[in-house]
Parts: C-alpha cells; sequence; structure tokens
C-alpha cells in the first residue's frame, strides 16, 4: 500500500504529522515530585473530590490516629455526600463517623476490623448501605485487584521525605510499620500523605514517592499515647496461663514444635502467653524456629533478639519496643498486607506459617469462628488477620477460656462466620481439648498424653452448658447492616441491624 | 440465597476456603529489593530466557557501550534464536550484532538510529527481518502503550545502590542521564541493571529500586573514551559559519528571537554554531531564554550557567561538561525519553519548544527529509530526536551547505522519509534559503532582509544541479531490510537492500 506521502509500505500508512495524536495518561510513570501543599484547603483543591467517591485510610496510627477525623471533617465542610470510607480498621477516636453516617455523608464503610462506637451504630442501622468487613489479606487482594477502587488514599506517614517517600518509622508519629497502607498508595487514582514529620531524604521508604500526588505537613497525625495500645501484655489470669501451658503441651505431643519452626500469635493475654511458655520450652529443648510474624510485640522482639527465631516478618507493631527493633535490627523486616496474607499472592508470608494461635469470641459444633460480633450482636471487631492465618498456616489454633463471664466460647452456631471451620486445626480451653475431626492421627496421637483432656466439640459444647445453662440467643432485625467477607472476596456471612 | 457454611448471603457466596485461590503477578508491586547476581551465569539463570525473545539496551554510553556486546555473548553462548534487539541506538561498537544476524541469533533490530557495520550489515540484507528505526520519542511511545513488548531490559547504569536505585550520574562510566532507559526499565517483564559502581545509597534515582529484578557489578559497562564521544564541537568551516550566521539574521528578521524563547539545537558543527551566534545576538539584545533541551553540550551548559537560558531539560548528555553540570546545577533537569518527545504525552518538551536547528543528508522539493540513507542507499542513522522535534517545535529549521562532497542537500525526491515536510518550516543553506510556501506571512517578511536570498524549493535544487548536475541515483534491490517509522506508530517510508 502506498501511504499518504506517496511511499510504498506494508502496513500502518502514514496519515499526517499530527492525525493520530492520542493523549494519554500513563500513571505507570510518576517520577516528577509529588506536590507539597500548605493547607488542608489546597489539598481539597487539587483534588478531583466528588459525590459518592471511596477514600481511604490505613489504621497503623491505631486509637491515636487524627488523620480519618480531619479528612472526613473537611470533605463534610465542602458538602460531599454518599462517601465510603474503606479504612483498614476503624476504632474509637474515629467517632466522627457516627454523626457522618446518619447525615449520609458516609453511607458505607469497607474494613477489615470495627470497634467502638462506630461498630456499634453500624451495628444499630445508623450506616445507609450495608457495610463490608474483610481480612487484612483480603483488602489488598480487591485493592491490587481493582475489585476495591479507591479515588483518594489519606495516608498518615510518620516521615515523609520531599520527594514522596515515606516510611513509618522515626518522627514523634512513629508507628514502625506501614503495611497496611501499601496497596493504597500503589493503587488509589490519588495518593495524599499526611506527615508531621516531614525530612530531606527517607531511607528504605515502604512508600515510594512515584506513587505519592500529594504530601501536606500537619502538626499532628496521631496522638502518641494512642498509637501503641491495645493488649498488648501477657495475661496474670491463673486460668488464661493454664490454656497457654495446656497449649504448649498439646504441640509438643502432636510434634509440632521443631527445628525452624515459623509461628505466629495474636496479641491477646493468652496468646502472649503461649509465646512466652513456647520460648522456655524452646530453651529447655536447644530449638531455633525460622520466622515468627504477624503485629510484633516486645515479647516476639526479644524472642528474636535472643536468637528462637531468625527473623521477624512484621506488618504492624504493636509496642515501642517493636518500632525500636526495626531500626536497629535487620532481621526485623516490615511487609505490606500483600506479602502477608493475599491469598492470590502465592509468596504469602501466611502460606508459609507452621503454627498460629488465635483466639475467638465464639467457636461452633462445626468449628466456625466468630470474631466479628457480640452475644448481644453488635459488631466488636472483624477478622483482621484471623481467617488470613487460620487457612494459611499448617496447624491453627485456638486459645481461650471455655466461660467467660457466664458465656460459653464454644456454641451450637455462631452467631457470624469471620473464619470458616475448615481452617481451624484445634481449641484449647481450661476445660478440654478439641482437634479438628478431619486430623484422626492427631486425635489419636494427643489421646497418648494423659494430661491432655481430648473431646468432641459436641461434648465440650455439653460441659459448657452443663455451667452456663442454654444460652438464650439475643435475636436481630433482618435487615442486613455488614456482611463478613473472606479473604477471596467471597460472603461468609451477614450482619443485621441489633433490635 | 445460601452459601455452603448454609448462611444467607446477598452475592458471592463463600464456597470454601481454597476453591478461590487464583495466583497472580501482581508487578505493580516490587518493593522487594532486586537480587544482587554475582555473574552473567546467574543473571541467565534467573531470568526467563527463551527462543524469540525482545530485548532492549539504551544507548547513554554511545559507542563506549559495553552492555550489548556482553549481554548477546553470553544469550549466544546459550544457543537462543530469533532473539529482537530493541535498542534506543546501535553504534560501531556493536558490531557483534553482524555476526548474530547471519546465524540468525538475532532476526529483528528495532532502534531509533544505527551506523557503523551493523547499519551496513542491514542494508546488506544481512538481518533476517525488516528492522524499524523510529524515533527517540516513538520508542516510549510503543513501550508504554504495549506495542513494543520487552521481555528483558539489560541496562546499563553507571551507579546502582543495592535497592536498585540507579542513576547516570557518578561513577567511571558517568554518563548523566538516562532518559532512553526509562520506559525500558518501567515496562519490561524483567529488568537487570548492570553497573560498574554499586554503592549503598543513590539520591535522585532516575531507574526506581521498584522497577528492578537484578542487579549485576561488572568491571566495566563502558569504555569512558567512548561514552562521551562525537560531533560536539563547533564548526571551523567558513562555510558552515555563514550558514549558522544567515540562520539568525532569518531568525531574527522573523522576529523569532524573544524574550522567554526556548530553544533546541543538535549536536553538529553547524546547529552548534547557531547556538554560539544566538548567544552573542541575545547578549547583544539582552533577552533570555526559557529552556534549551535535548542532547546537551558544553555550549548550552554554559549559556545556562551565563544566564541566557532559565533550564536545561537533558535527555543525554554529549560532553563531560554536561555530565558534570547535572550534578552541580539545579536548573539543569534530566527527563525520560516520554517526558521529552513522546507525542501521546500530552506534556512534552518538544511541544514547548520555539524553535529547533536540525540538520539533513537530504530535503527535498516536499520538504521531506532524509537522515536515514546516504546517497549509496546504505543506512547511516535514522530520526533519534529529529522527527519529533521538527513536529513539536513552533518553528523548525534545517541548517547545511547546499553542496558537500558534490552533492547537493536539496534532491528532487529524498531516498527515504525520516521527517516529514509538512513538519519543516524553513532550510537555510549558504546558498539560499526556503520558507515552508505555508508561511506566506514569513516568507514577505523574510523578503524585506535585502541579505536574505528567499528562494523557493525548486529553485534551489536547480541552482544547486547547476553545480553538480543531476545526480545518478544509486538503485537498490526490492527486498525491504527497514522501515522508517513516525512517532506515531506509522510508516514514513521501506528501505530496501542494497545491490
Amino acid at each position: 500500500m502506498k501511504n499518504n506521502l506517496g511511499r510504498e509500505v506494508p502496513f500502518r500508512p502514514y496519515t499526517g504529522a499530527f492525525d493520530n495524536v492520542n493523549y494519554k495518561e500513563y500513571n505507570i510513570e510518576k517520577q516528577k515530585e509529588p506536590k507539597i501543599l500548605k493547607s488542608w484547603d489546597e489539598v481539597l483543591d487539587s483534588l478531583d473530590l466528588k459525590d459518592g467517591m471511596t477514600v481511604s485510610f490505613h489504621h497503623h496510627l491505631r486509637n491515636g490516629d487524627k488523620v480519618l477525623s480531619a479528612v472526613m471533617k473537611e470533605l463534610d465542610k465542602r458538602k460531599y455526600k454518599n462517601i465510603t470510607v474503606a479504612a483498614s480498621s476503624i476504632f474509637p477516636c474515629h467517632e466522627i463517623l457516627v454523626d457522618l453516617m446518619e447525615r449520609e455523608v458516609v453511607t458505607k464503610i469497607h474494613c477489615d476490623y470495627m470497634s467502638g462506637p462506630v461498630a456499634t451504630a453500624v451495628s444499630k442501622g445508623k450506616c445507609k448501605e450495608p457495610c463490608i468487613i474483610t481480612t487484612h489479606g483480603g483488602r489488598p487482594r480487591e485493592i491490587l485487584e481493582e475489585e476495591l477502587n479507591i479515588d483518594i488514599a489519606f495516608l498518615g506517614v510518620p516521615t515523609v521525605d520531599t520527594q514522596g517517600n515515606g516510611t513509618g518509622s522515626q518522627g514523634r508519629s512513629n508507628c514502625g510499620v506501614l503495611g497496611y497502607a501499601i496497596a493504597d498508595a500503589q493503587m488509589a487514582k490519588e495518593v495524599v500523605l499526611i506527615t508531621d514529620h516531614l525530612v530531606d531524604q527517607v531511607d528504605h521508604p515502604e512508600i515510594l514517592g512515584s506513587w505519592v500526588d500529594f504530601i501536606l505537613e500537619v502538626e499532628e497525625i496521631g496522638d502518641p499515647q494512642g498509637i501503641l495500645s491495645g493488649t498488648t501484655q501477657i495475661t496474670k489470669d491463673p486460668v488464661g496461663l493454664m490454656v497457654a501451658k495446656k497449649c504448649i503441651d498439646l504441640l509438643d505431643t502432636l510434634e509440632l514444635l521443631k527445628e525452624g519452626m515459623s509461628f505466629q500469635t495474636g496479641a491477646g493475654g493468652i496468646s502472649l502467653a503461649v509465646a512466652k511458655y513456647l520460648k522456655e520450652y524452646m530453651k529447655k529443648h536447644g530449638i531455633k524456629g525460622s520466622f515468627a510474624s504477624g503485629g510484633i510485640t516486645d515479647y516476639l522482639v526479644n524472642m528474636m533478639e535472643e536468637g528462637y527465631f531468625e527473623t521477624l516478618e512484621d506488618v504492624q507493631c504493636f509496642t515501642i519496643g517493636a518500632t525500636k527493633s526495626i531500626e536497629k535490627n535487620k532481621n526485623h523486616k516490615k511487609m505490606s498486607a500483600n506479602e502477608y496474607a493475599n491469598i492470590n499472592n502465592k509468596e504469602n508470608i501466611v502460606n508459609k506459617l507452621d503454627i498460629v494461635i488465635l483466639g475467638a469470641s465464639e467457636i461452633d459444633l462445626d468449628f466456625h469462628v466468630n470474631v466479628s460480633t457480640g452475644s448481644n450482636g453488635e459488631i466488636l471487631g472483624g477478622s483482621g488477620g484471623h481467617g488470613d492465618t487460620a487457612a494459611g498456616a499448617k496447624f491453627s489454633v485456638i486459645v481461650s477460656k471455655l466461660i467467660n463471664s457466664r458465656i460459653s466460647v464454644v456454641v451450637d452456631r455462631v452467631r457470624t462466620v469471620t473464619t470458616p471451620g475448615e481452617t481451624i486445626d484445634c481449641l484449647i480451653t481450661d476445660r478440654g481439648i478439641v482437634i479438628n475431626p478431619k486430623h484422626h492421627e492427631l486425635i489419636e496421637k494427643a489421646k497418648g498424653n494423659p494430661n491432655l483432656d481430648i473431646l468432641t466439640m459436641e461434648e465440650l459444647y455439653e460441659r459448657a452448658i452443663a455451667y452456663t445453662g442454654k444460652p438464650k440467643k439475643v435475636e436481630a432485625t433482618d435487615r442486613p447492616v455488614a456482611y463478613s467477607q473472606y479473604r477471596d472476596g467471597t460472603i461468609l456471612d451477614t450482619i443485621y441491624q441489633v433490635k
């Protein structure tokens, strides 16, 4: 064929110098330095705000977070409506959302965990649309796979440099790691870093400047008192300690405590006690583990520093000791939530876990676990990493006192399925141990230890209600207020408005 | 609907903890530090190599480059075949490709410019498939828009840190800028940085570690003698100097030399002389320009340092002075080829250019310019930034002696269209000036200056052949060996095998 210059060409003939111009946004190339803005007004003027947008936040500043409230106040001032708040977790400090839900400024919440007044308000039907409570690994999956599309990520970052590189370390609001903020920073249409520590250069940033559009420096992004809070103490309750001891005894009997083992525990009092007794066991038997993972506490830092684990894989720091360890210990590694627990990320850390120790509000005859709703039907949490680690780890253990404030942890049917029973391997209580019946051999092995009281779930349930009586169930309405979403995006259960 | 736990859910019912696993590569998230490998064998073992792959290279090390040859030697050792070499430019130092084309190890070359033995071999039909010679702006467009898909980018980088951040500055192979390597680093399936200067930390990297998979440290990536070579001296030929003077006289007459003007010139001897006379003009008239762009030479650095231009927009350093200036001058800015000249990038620098001064091997009665093939039909270059700047700049000027070695630059019909005539505004020779007839007003204005000999292209052509006689055209075969590709991906012309 001939092109419009009369030249013989075989394909794509030239048609004119400016005929085929097609301006594009190549969003892969954001080497340009982000803009440093001076006020919330400048930030809002620079963003593509609209009714119905989805804005995202992370929860590394925990109950000390001041970013979500500050942003939502500004968006409210400008009269935006129907906003979806996609926050990795909601804490009591985010109470402003209650009023915003009532006025339909916010009409949906998408999180991995919610507690406090916002959870209560959602339970009471104050949010127009049902909320989604997913898992810590489900959230980055949804974001990276563009199921959850974030318009603007507002990320509180303890230290940011002028090129937009950010880290959770250093500064007055040091929270150590930003694992739950990475996917947001990578995928949101616009990314704003809010910091109270703007510096010339950040080494080893978790948030890369190339992902960032705007930076705002503020007085404070968080209250240091609230940032590093939560249950991070080993229980002093002798019954709890006994459960933890039994746990080690069982794992020993099942020959699961081995050289090179990997381990995760939640920050609950009994779970931390398991770590304490594990250390004693490892010391006595001369065993060293490979890694400990998850939210990191002082106790795990000490175990790593004393050589009981080679490395820590840290998605979130729970203590000041953990934030300090990150700065000095090379083998205390930061990871993103995707690297931690995304089911579709082949190399995720939870898949490499040997043992995870978890808690429960309820566990039922099918081994389903509820950590989402309380006995009154109100939302009191959500999966966090519960569903991810239970599914990933080779052996998942629920530790709990059988009866807490006259309520049995074992029930016939959990109110809300947070973690499906097929991923739970064992329940350890002060009044009996249940191993998932799919593990025939392990059950036989455990029964060989006369110190372990091995039952079926039905037997333990009967034992519990012999003490507590059969509990009356608090009924809910039939209006859905939230969905318990599994890590793969499917829906495990519906949470209904309380009466 | 009920999910497989028997729970009522409205959508996406849970089906099982591991039913929906779908392992994915989230290539947006490459925060992991790249692997530092120890040998070429380790590099090749780590890559996804296969017959028919496309491997890419940049040309910032120019005729001193040792990376392309080293890589191709290794790929040949492992007996891969049908490789496409996508290099931003090919120089004489890449002679190894001649043998590899003959043995069908390499069967296609995709570049913006080729010279030396490889160009001769391609002209003689040694490459199995026709090559593509595109423009400096066309290449990043093709890569970013996934028309040119690179399997592995092998990028020689003068300084690299252990996290994979790379810069053209510093080290023994300092080449200043890496503008032509950025798109490759962003888009290639796998990215290998080859360096002879591995450091702890690179400030202000052009290549971000998050794009990089592997790093190899070698003895030397380039020969410093060859890196900063090429025609970078102002011509001493009095006829060339006269052409340059006439150029300034014409631009002055057309009132194009104004406060705030932006300017680009090639590194040819006459073009550089234009910069020299421009400086004298600016000094005399107290004019200051906004930016100078493109490949940067000492002359432009001096003009910027003396205040004649506010900034330099640098896609490639041609001189040692330019590499030093980058390190010390904040207003000497690095840019990627996408930022420089991609037609679909709205903010590209060439679109902001007021004046560009270019050379030509041939220019014809339609103003089409050839810088691709010589009078014998052999490939001797290619567009580089010629087509991009001619199209982008408000006024594009070709400067040339009318007759060079008894051959006229003006011909009836160029052998190969490199730059379409509609984007050329003016030709300035020692024996007459032609302004594109679309510029009626400018032609009248120019004719008002009695020192300027304003002709039509036909008149200048007649004037030339009155001296040279009508040249005999060297005929070629009818076998295509390369295509001259425009910046928008369309084909301008076919280059045929020489006889």
